[in-house]
């Protein structure tokens, strides 16, 4: 871990001007105080300022008026950065410094309030303590191994982890998950033998302001506790999860709580004992409630085990189909933590009804940082846009007043994102994959921000302020290039099963999954129509219900997810299924090709083991890129037997 | 090691009337001669008889005038069991004890001379000293862990081995591979650094007349013995080998050779250096040649990086093109290994044309024992009657003849199987999988038997003579059932990538292994026709070039082998083809169901573990049929367009 890393969003010469200044500082006593006196002390000492006593020209400070995780900075006289907290003033200290890096840090005469707008902004780490058969270090990790483990031990250095939790917090981040939600042997035991480990990882996050939450089994008490059951209504189960969670707040007593995966893909969960899921949340969430924590409880949960061959099971109803019925009884510390769309982060989905469903339940969105389903850290795609039409989309409200609690009235929501990053060099592979990170803090933060506008600052961060222009144009709509070259028209999937890197069109066809595109000779897609079809589309409040349910009103983006339709239909933008296939496995290609050469014109201007490093990545997204093209286009081609109008090659 | 192992072929009880006679031994000094004692001496003591020094019933002895790898049998007075030497006399003796179990042991007047159809009978096992990531600790092994190795290392115990050298023992075998073909770091240092478990296990096997062979990577001077280069033409190379070589025979001077798999899916060759396999087999054999030692140089050579969008390249043309013109270089201590089929152990494959092109070159014909792409020993599939067509086959002359050497006059061929072992306590996984190594040891003795009657011999000789109806009823068309629910009319692959179970239509479909069905929606088949195709049907001899070119005449199971046709092509059978896949799914199936049937009706008259580790099994494979049916049929349908004749029930 000794190794060079990038600087990412935190260059060293950071904040010139700001760091000029005379700085005082009034950090309270917490374990925040001495990371704020050292980043002000190490930015004045390298800028020719001074973290003086008195007088200043900028005052960093507690202030007892101002609510908490929100700042307010002032200029009366000199410039005031106040916060009722120091997490709160580590992630205001940030946000004066990116100001000067970017917009000047002045302020203005009046105060100015800055309250976020998710009061979750968590960031899940599936990290294994012990390397995974199959899945390795990191399930879905794309960036190296992981920062907190390695071969079934927690690493002896920390240091590491402590430079990952500063430019978390500098993003606004607030809490993290410190291992996979897929919960193995060995990482089931943290809870109860490895209390030192949870311990040590929580002390590198909390003098940044980030809270820790450890992923639990829901069979602990029989796996690691000897039981005969882990029934959530059995006394015995309900006093072993109270001792458990009551030795883990003695060791970390500012514990954040426990995150879930129940019920889903092998993982043990309350239907094992004939309960539901409002009683296996609730019973963890009494164990933690007096110690203050909170249970983040996966509503990731869907039969794994369906029937290709049965029409009538829509997997994309699942989440929605267990849990609204629980509305209202889940306790006030148990937060649902629901994936932003219905199937599993593909590249282009529905936003999941279940989040305008949910009046009376905290909820969390699911974001996949990671790239999982979008290139692996293999591709740029830029994720922000994606983000941002989720939060801005529309259901009972908007969908980020809605998990942020506002629209409901409740005080506890916000978002989660899973990490992309490890102890690659660059701490995400792709360095460009940096963005995403960068992001979803930001959109967390302020989830109306502009996607590329926050590209944009990320740019001239990371880079110079000289380049925004160039390498905005090689990722702003890089999402949408993705998609076009990937799965068609919403129907997502077709990739390789197991790893999911690269196209196979069949490949979770006739599987247990429940993701299929139904394809034949004749047309493709899902009938998720109540007319017709499995009737998921009825589950969206009007107008999105109408909308969705007639293949005329429904977006082209998103007609293969609801209908099943013939290669010649007719979409809206007037073009045929068959022939928009062509057209934009076509298009991605020739992106990509445009980003190579956009790319290699830096040459010169970029950091040369940067340039090098996406420029091999470049290399890779291209040929996949023509893989996913070639595949998609003769599969559809042999099926449908239609030719593309401009007699483009495809392969037979 | 010290479960309790099934007695296979070779019950406890077995050959009573023998050994209740006076047996007298001759059996020279060799090491098999305690071997043959003690056989003899626990046979007579169980049974009332006793091996005695003078004047006996039975007499078995080293005769100087019978060649090696023969035996005769006399009734002299007494009945005279002779071979040259020790390793054949006990192949001779199990073959008394086996005619005393089926047809009587007494012997003709006249002498019986037995003469081995094929010279080389070896058995390959795929065992990795090291477990691999991917491939376990036995690549391609379903039948539990390694007899040989666990962990890393070779087992302290090999006793276990010893059992197994005396079933192999009892069927003729005479050479056995000591590790995996895809030879990984570990295992390569097999040779320079681990000659005391190689030692060990050649011990195990000589007592029982098995000689034993090394698999080596052709990289071994690089990556073992830290020279520059492998280059078969560089002296430090050469004289890399010969050190490692005559070490090797210091250690074990009666060891076998070695076998090399060189220039395939990934595992170093000569290519590597610009060289040609008979540059790379002759520099070994060179090494070899003083201590007598011979080189298995499989042919298994193609290129598993082509591009699924190239028509013209033939993966079934590989070998036969890098081989055929080396014909005549071979060394004499070279034995060119060849798959039966020119693709990988399909259930149904054309016979290897190289296999009739090499009359200077000798041969071994390669089958797998081991049930990769056959059902992985939980589907019922006995390949007797599979390798008695390949063996019976005709190209140049009768198959058997070319790859034993007499059509062609070469004194060293023969045959090898890969093993199909492991520490399973029924040794192969599929207590009926017995059966497959039962019947590659007696066609490899001798060719011409006919598979069903030794079919007969092991149900005889494992259960009860009283079963052979019923048990000859399940097992003797499994090979036809299991083509039938799987891929179709000699198209081959359509498995789950990786592991090779179960069906996946398109899962080889887009990749670079060479292993392509092209099926769109109006016909399937891969041209390998001289006048339109890749030209392969050409490689074989007359009449088979002519009839295999023809899609009239081609057989209807090697039909899409050969050529691309339409759906409604009508077979020779008068179906057509896609009537024919319908068809054949649901007989596939009905047909399982009967084994089933047929076996639950045994329940009482076999050993209950027996029966519940097969009923258990056959559940599998009825479950699997039926997926391997749903998913063929509704692929096609999906396809084609065109129903079931009979309608029976396809899913959309």
């Amino acid at each position: 871990m000794t190794l060079p890393v990038h600087h990412c969003w935190l260059p060293d010469d950071l904040g010139a001007d700001l760091g000029s200044h005379t700085i005082s500082l009034e950090p309270g006593t917490g374990p925040t105080a001495e990371t704020l006196r050292q980043e002000i002390d190490t930015l004045t000492a390298r800028h020719g300022g001074a973290l003086v006593a008195g007088p200043a020209d900028v005052v960093v400070r507690l202030a007892a008026d101002i609510p908490t995780d929100t700042f307010r900075l002032t200029r009366a006289g000199a410039v005031l950065l106040e916060a009722y907290d120091g997490p709160s003033l580590v992630r205001a200290w940030f946000h004066l410094l990116r100001l000067s890096a970017t917009h000047g840090w002045d302020a203005p005469a009046g105060p100015e309030l800055h309250v976020p707008s998710q009061p979750i902004r968590m960031l899940d780490h599936w990290d294994n303590v012990a390397r995974h058969d199959v899945m390795g270090q990191v399930e879905r990790g794309y960036a190296g191994g992981s920062l907190f483990y390695r071969d079934g031990r927690l690493r002896d250095d920390l240091s590491h982890v402590g430079r990952y939790a500063r430019l978390l917090a500098s993003i606004g981040i607030n809490r993290v998950g410190l291992n996979n939600v897929n919960v193995h042997t060995r990482e089931a035991r943290l809870l109860t033998h490895g209390l030192d480990d949870v311990a040590r990882l929580a002390a590198a996050f909390r003098p940044w302001g980030i809270t820790s939450y450890l992923s639990v089994s829901f069979a602990a008490p029989m796996t690691v506790g000897g039981l005969k059951t882990a029934d959530p209504l059995d006394r015995t189960v309900q006093d072993w999860w109270r001792t458990a969670v009551a030795r883990l707040y003695e060791a970390v007593p500012d514990f954040g709580g426990v995150i879930v995966k129940a019920d889903s893909e092998g993982q043990p969960g309350p239907f094992g004992w004939g309960r539901d899921h409002a009683d296996g949340a609730n019973m963890l969430a009494c164990a933690l409630a007096p110690h203050g924590g909170e249970v983040f409880w996966r509503a990731f949960v869907y039969n794994h085990h369906q029937d290709w061959r049965d029409r009538s099971t829509d997997r994309a109803r699942a989440a929605f189909d267990a849990f609204t019925p629980l509305d209202g009884r889940f306790d006030d510390n148990v937060v649902l933590q629901v994936k932003h769309g219905p199937m599993d982060f593909q590249v282009r989905e529905p936003i999941a009804p279940l989040l305008g469903c949910m009046p009376a339940t905290n909820l969390a969105l699911e974001m996949q940082v990671t790239q999982e389903y979008t290139g692996q850290q293999r591709h740029i795609c830029y994720l922000g846009p994606m983000w941002s039409e989720i939060l801005r989309g529309e259901l009972s409200s908007e969908v980020a007043e809605l998990v942020a609690g506002r629209a409901t009235g409740r005080s506890r929501g916000g978002v989660v994102g899973v990490s992309n990053v490890g102890t690659d060099e660059f701490w995400t592979g792709h360095p460009l994959a940096q963005a995403n990170l960068w992001a979803f803090g930001r959109l967390a933060w302020d989830s109306g921000l502009d996607p590329l506008e926050v590209l944009d600052e990320w740019i001239a961060l990371t880079f110079d302020s000289d380049l925004v222009a160039e390498v905005h144009t090689i990722m702003a709509t890089s999402w949408q290039t993705y998609e076009k070259y990937t799965a068609p028209l919403g129907i997502g999937f077709m990739v390789r099963p197991g790893h999911h890197y690269g196209p196979d069109i069949d490949g979770y066809e006739y599987t247990p999954w429940g993701t299929y595109h139904f394809a034949d000779r004749d047309g493709i897609g899902v009938d998720r129509s109540v007319a017709s079809g499995t009737g998921f589309a009825g589950l969206y409040p009007e107008p999105l219900a109408s909308r969705y349910e007639d293949p005329l009103t429904c977006p082209d983006e998103l007609l293969l997810f609801f209908h099943h339709v013939p290669y010649a239909h007719r979409l809206r933008s007037g073009r045929t299924v068959i022939q928009h296939i062509y057209n934009t496995h076509f298009e991605g290609v020739a992106e990509v090709e445009q980003m190579v050469a956009a790319w290699d014109a830096l040459a010169g201007r970029i950091d040369p083991s940067m340039h090098a490093r996406v420029a091999e990545r470049l290399r890779e997204q291209l040929r996949s890129a023509i893989e996913w093209r070639d595949q998609v286009n003769t599969y559809f081609l042999r099926k449908s037997g239609i030719p593309d109008q401009r007699g483009r090659l495809i392969h037979l």
